[in-house]
């Protein structure tokens, strides 16, 4: 198994052990504690600074900016009771995979 | 290895060999087409409706808003010649996952 | 008087008159059928293009990107039935206008 | 003349004015020193809190946070050089108004 994937697992279970955190020493907990409107301020903020690092030649603030805007996409899923599993079906269908072999796929 | 994430890495490969497709028969050869600022429109777009989803109760509609979200961040990605493997592992980063560890377990 | 500011106040005019136009043939009247989840979604996509179009050289384009997203406000404010007077008393704060003045100089 | 439409002149000339000032004493002199995208980042993070408050009840706040997105507006077209009066111009064209009439109507 590679990096990128374990890390999206990885950083869901870290933002579902942060439900039980304290707001004044975890940021994530305090994103919860502002719930859904200060999370979803924060998806509008790194989504614009996304789309100024796309116009800028820096690839790896570019990088920054993605991380962070799917971050906090993480953490609205959580917030929401929304997991990576669901986001994945939906992505499925997008790539062009048949439900089926998705639904084959799938772990027990 | 569970769907969700081999379905982004599938959905990467997808976008790659999108490139040389046509504009007239691919939407996503049409976005590259269209350059940076096409595609950072999307992302700008799927952004608001993500916020306004999330104001929303439909679970089904967010997980479909933050799909095309992600969907079109992939795209900006490809686009400007990134991976998946350099945003997981800025991800990583936030989930306090130790840089050398990261290296360690990544694919040879 | 000078062009700007009657502007504003005749758009407004304008948008409060289009809320008895017919969806089919009135743009405006169309965005207030979609209520505030379809107005928002402009706001979004507009503040996505002022923003790119911050990034290039076209001022005409920037321009036009903003104005934009001043009427879609505009159609937002119609929408929820808020006024320029407001707006306008919200922004005089912002100018270091003592409330006081802002209210002598209000047309009785 | 009524004050909304006084509002965005005189905001115009003080935006004017804050280009000699000090960073570290004037907010406005502080978001031309960051430039483009620090002033584009805070319009999209003005959008993103419009569109939530556009879900929201509190009307106040909704006018608040298009006064923020307006201002921000300004202040960019200030850094730019562009004028309250080729925003109104290009405003026009949405309401209608000839492009003759208001010609005519623009101060000497």
């Amino acid at each position: 198994m590679s990096a990128p994937q374990d890390v999206l697992l990885k950083l869901c279970e870290t933002l579902e052990a942060r439900k039980g955190a304290d707001a004044k020493t975890s940021y994530v907990a305090s994103l919860y504690a502002k719930g859904v409107d200060g999370i979803a301020k924060k998806i509008g903020e790194e989504a614009a600074e996304t789309i100024i690092a796309a116009k800028n030649d820096d690839d790896q603030a570019l990088i920054r900016e993605l991380a962070d805007l799917w971050f906090h996409s993480l953490v609205l899923m959580a917030h929401r009771g929304l997991t990576l599993q669901q986001l994945g079906e939906e992505l499925a269908r997008r790539s062009g995979t048949s439900g089926h072999a998705e639904k084959a796929a799938r772990p027990q």
